[in-house]
C-alpha cells in the first residue's frame, strides 16, 4: 500500500501512536487482572498461561473491541481510553484476547502446526510440555467465558450478547482450524480458502468488533459487519504473504512453513503476485463497507492501513 | 455397600429403572439436537464430536441437573421428565454433558492419560487423529457455552447463573487435570489427593447439580452444595478402586492404568482396604448432608447408592 487508499482525519502516524498507547494500557490492565483471574490455577499452569498471554502481539482483537465501541463518535475519532463510556469494554477486550491466546497455544501443538517459535519465544509446549499446553488452552477458554458471565458491573443483556458473540467466534475459529489442519488431496479453490479463513481468522475478529458495538444503532452494526469480513480475509492473505516473504526476526515465528508443510495458502494457491492483487482488492472492499459511516469510521480506516502494512 | 445406608421412598430398583428411562430420554434429545448444534461444523469434526458424545456413559451429570431441579418436590420423589417445570433444564443438561465429553477426549490424549479405549470403543484420537481430537474437545467447550448463551427460551438471569456455574466447573476441572498430569516426586497426601479430585471430578458434578437448583430456596442449595462435595469424592475413590480391581469388559476402558502409569490414586496412596473404608465414610458424609432435606432428598439418596454400586 504505497498510496493512501482512503482519507481519514487520523494519519498513520497518529494511529500508530494511539495503538502503542492502547497496547500499553491493555497490557497494564491484563497484568493487573491476571493474578485474580488465575488465583485458583495450579502454579505451573498459571505460569504457562501468563507466559502465553503477557507482553505479546499487536492486541488487534482487544483494539477492535474499543474501536467498535467508539465508532459513531465523530468528535473523538480515536477512542479516549479514559472515557467512562468505554470502561466496561475492557472486560470484553480481555476475554477475547484470552480466547485468542488459547487458539495460538493449540494451533502451535505438534499435532497441529508444530511450531517451535511464537512471538520470538519458544511456544508453550516447548517452554513447558504438551499436556500443560493443551490444558493452558483449555483453561483460557473457560476463563474467558467465566470472566464475561461473572462481570456483574455489566448489564445482563450485554453480558449475554458478548457471550453469544464470543462463543460463536471461538467455535467457528475451531472449525476453520480443523479445515486448515485436515490434509486435502487437491488444492482448495480460492472460494474454499476464503471460507476456511473467514472461519479461522475472521470469526474472532468479527466477535471482537461486534462485542464493542452491542449498544450501537443497527446501521453502524451492519456497516461494521460488512467491513470486518474482508478485513479479516485481507489480514489472512497478508499473513500468507509474510510467511512466504518475511524473516524469522521480523515475524517472531518460523517463516516459509506453509510451503514446507505442503499447506495451502493464498500464496501457494494463487502465487505471490496474484495474492498481492487479491489483498489490494480485499482492502478496497473493506474500506467501501465503511463509506456509509462517513467520518465516524476514520479510526477504522486508519486501523485498516495499520493492519495491512505490518511486517509481522 | 451390602447394607442399606439410608432409608428412602425410592428403592434401588426403582431408581435404576428411572435412570434407564432418563438416559434414554436424554440421548433421544441429544441426538435430536446434535445436527442443529453441529450444523456449521466441518464433516470430519462433526463426526468425531458425535462419536464422542453419543450413546455413552451413565449420563450422571445431566441426571444431577434434573435431580437438583426436582429436589424439594416431595410429591414426586423421582423427576417426572415430562413435567413442564423441568423442560428448560434439558438445555443445561446437554451443555454440561458437552463439557464432560470434551474433558474425556482431552484426558485420553497421548500427552495426558494416553488411553486407547473409552466406553469400550477406541478413543477419539485413535478412531480419528490427534489434531481432530484436540479440536473436537475445543469445539465442544465453545458449543456448550454457545448453547447456554443462546437459549432464548430461558430467562436471562438463569442463563447467566448457568454460564457462571458451568464455566467455573469447567475451569476447575482443567486445574484438577493439570495436578493429576504433573508428575510429583513424592506421593500426595490424602488431603492433596482430595483437593485434586474435588477439582478434577467434583467441580463439574457440583456445576451440574447446582445448575438444576438455581431457582431453589437457599437452604436446599446449601444442603446440595454440602452433599455433592463428598459424593464427587466418593465417585473418584470408587473409580480408583475399580481401576485396581475391575476388568476391561466391565469398565469399557483399560484397567490397572494408575499403577502401570505410576499415577497416584486413593488405592496407591492408601491401599485397597483403607480406600474402601474411606469410600464408606465419604458416602456417609454425603448422606448426612441430605438430612436437613428430609424425604424431599429421597431421589438423591437412591442416586448415591446407584453411583457407588456401579461396576464401571
Amino acid at each position: 500500500m504505497c498510496d493512501r487508499l482512503y482519507s481519514s482525519r487520523v494519519s498513520p502516524t497518529e494511529f500508530r501512536a494511539w495503538q502503542q498507547g492502547f497496547k500499553h494500557a491493555f497490557e497494564a490492565r491484563l497484568n493487573d487482572q491476571l493474578p485474580r483471574i488465575l488465583n485458583q490455577a495450579p502454579p505451573r499452569l498459571a505460569k504457562a498461561i501468563a507466559y502465553a498471554v503477557q507482553d505479546g502481539g499487536k492486541r488487534l482483537r482487544p483494539m477492535l473491541v474499543m474501536l467498535g465501541g467508539n465508532t459513531g463518535d465523530t468528535h473523538s475519532p480515536l477512542p479516549d481510553l479514559n472515557s467512562p463510556d468505554l470502561q466496561l469494554l475492557w472486560t470484553a477486550a480481555i476475554a477475547v484476547e484470552l480466547i485468542h491466546g488459547y487458539s495460538l497455544i493449540h494451533d502451535d501443538l505438534p499435532s497441529m502446526d508444530n511450531d517451535d517459535l511464537r512471538r520470538g519465544k519458544p511456544t508453550v509446549h516447548r517452554a513447558f510440555d504438551e499436556a500443560t499446553a493443551i490444558l493452558a488452552g483449555d483453561a483460557l477458554q473457560s476463563l474467558a467465558f467465566n470472566l464475561l458471565s461473572t462481570a456483574t458491573a455489566v448489564p445482563a443483556d450485554t453480558r449475554l450478547a458478548w457471550l453469544q458473540l464470543l462463543s460463536t467466534g471461538a467455535n467457528q475459529m475451531v472449525y476453520g482450524q480443523q479445515l486448515d489442519t485436515t490434509p486435502t488431496a487437491v488444492a482448495p479453490t480460492d472460494t474454499e480458502l476464503s471460507h476456511r479463513h473467514h472461519l479461522k481468522t475472521g470469526a474472532l475478529l468479527h466477535a471482537a468488533l461486534m462485542m464493542g458495538t452491542v449498544h450501537q444503532p443497527a446501521p453502524i452494526q451492519a456497516a461494521l459487519t460488512a467491513f470486518i469480513r474482508p478485513l479479516g480475509l485481507a489480514f489472512q492473505i497478508q499473513d500468507d504473504i509474510l510467511d512466504a516473504t518475511g524473516t524469522a526476526t521480523a515475524l517472531g515465528k518460523t517463516p516459509g512453513k506453509d510451503a514446507a508443510d505442503h499447506k495451502h495458502s493464498y500464496v501457494t494457491v494463487l502465487g505471490l503476485t496474484a495474492a498481492r492483487a487479491h489483498l489490494n482488492n480485499t482492502i478496497l472492499e473493506a474500506l467501501a463497507a465503511l463509506e456509509p459511516l462517513g467520518a465516524s469510521a476514520d479510526a477504522l480506516r486508519a486501523c485498516t492501513e495499520f493492519v495491512l502494512t505490518r511486517d509481522h
